[in-house]
């Protein structure tokens, strides 16, 4: 059983964070924590990447799922380089079978969402943080691991002061172990419409999916081995 | 013996991220790496705080300090409220011995500003991060800590390519066991002129100092112990 240490008195609802890209994953995330009863509260974080046509996504999604507040926060991280998803001078690569961590890896990236994340929820008095990492069917970045979050868990009670007053923080990963197919199963079946979220990491200014990045492909496949119509619109035919 | 995994070809020379308030304790620390012979890259964090004066002392030391690279990261944390350092509805506190954590408190500060550190580290190929926290003389903000440290150092190697390629990730904290007055003294030791160095949480428009918060009394006090004249500019006369 779930045991629900914070609650807001006249409600009695827990509350939650959700970080919220407008993405496949972030977006089912929301779904799960809404079928939890949480009172939801969605972060975005406008770092300066290049498909942030996912920020707008973010906002309709939070709309829709009718969350108590939707917060951008902006960090201008991008200016520091590093990685093809903040700096134009690096092409983004279409999709490789490989296990080389690819040039889309944004150093550090869900450390400091997940930071971010961390002391909005101490504002509000929210335990829980929800984040919608993958292992499986994902890019090999570090910060997507179990032993990534469970540090981060670890962290987070040692960081705040709810934390050291007992107040246990926890980082709710609900799709670290599920494939992309499991993971679209399990949003149809809490009634997600997945043709408002983006994946990829160049859509065009109609909000097109590439269909060749890692993101789309790894995307298309889900759809496909869930044996659901992919929603999503493509810049061209996909197979 | 220290053991320098990761240098720049061309000079030899370790890198270090080093987090630069402005304040003293960010200050000696830059010192103390500088005394280390790291190529030193510093990083304010411009989060809405009230006393952004500090910002612009935190250049001008990172200029006389002669930095590799000095950096401002703008993040509005600011926004989500919760601290007196953030949110001008709160009134800064004047100095109070207690055992209470004080509304200058802000969420998951350090955890967020480490992980900008860590991600711009990683960028750079730096192994060390600076960080001018102390557990003694401080204001018993959790994130301060040993354990909190440790934690984020464990973090850190897991978060990142280049942890989980085995580059090991230092948080330094050389201050961490000082007294105010032992951190004056190590500073004084290695030539740092503290009066551009700026630790109160209100100074006013001319960048003088309060004499009255937390800040300002741990200073005044590390001076009068350390026996050194404090050279900092006060509103008031301050005994």
């Amino acid at each position: 059983m779930k045991l629900i240490k914070n609650f807001d008195m006249k409600n009695k609802t827990p509350k939650a964070v959700i970080l919220l890209s407008g993405g496949l994953d972030s977006t089912t995330c929301l779904g799960i924590a809404k079928s939890q009863n949480f009172e939801c509260y969605t972060l975005s974080l406008d770092y300066g990447q290049r498909h942030n046509f996912e920020l707008k996504a973010a906002k309709k999604i939070a709309v829709y799922f009718n969350v108590k507040e939707h917060r951008v926060i902006k960090i201008n991280i991008g200016e520091l380089g590093g990685s093809a998803l903040t700096d134009k001078n690096i092409a983004i690569p279409n999709y490789q079978d490989s296990n080389e961590i690819p040039v889309t890896y944004v150093p550090a990236r869900n450390t400091i969402f997940l930071s971010i994340a961390l002391g909005w929820a101490e504002i509000l008095g929210a335990d829980d943080i929800f984040i919608g990492v993958s292992a499986i069917d994902y890019s090999g970045y570090p910060d997507c691991r179990p032993e990534f979050i469970k540090a981060f868990q670890n962290l987070a009670n040692l960081a705040t002061k709810m934390g050291i007053k007992g107040n246990s923080i926890r980082i709710n990963t609900p799709l670290i172990n599920l494939s992309k197919a499991e993971t679209i199963k399990l949003g149809q079946s809490l009634g997600i419409d997945y043709s408002e979220t983006i994946t990829c990491y160049q859509v065009d200014e109609q909000g097109r999916a590439c269909g060749k990045c890692d993101s789309c492909v790894l995307r298309i496949k889900g759809f496909k081995e869930a044996g659901v119509i992919d929603p999503t619109q493509y810049q061209q035919f996909v197979s």
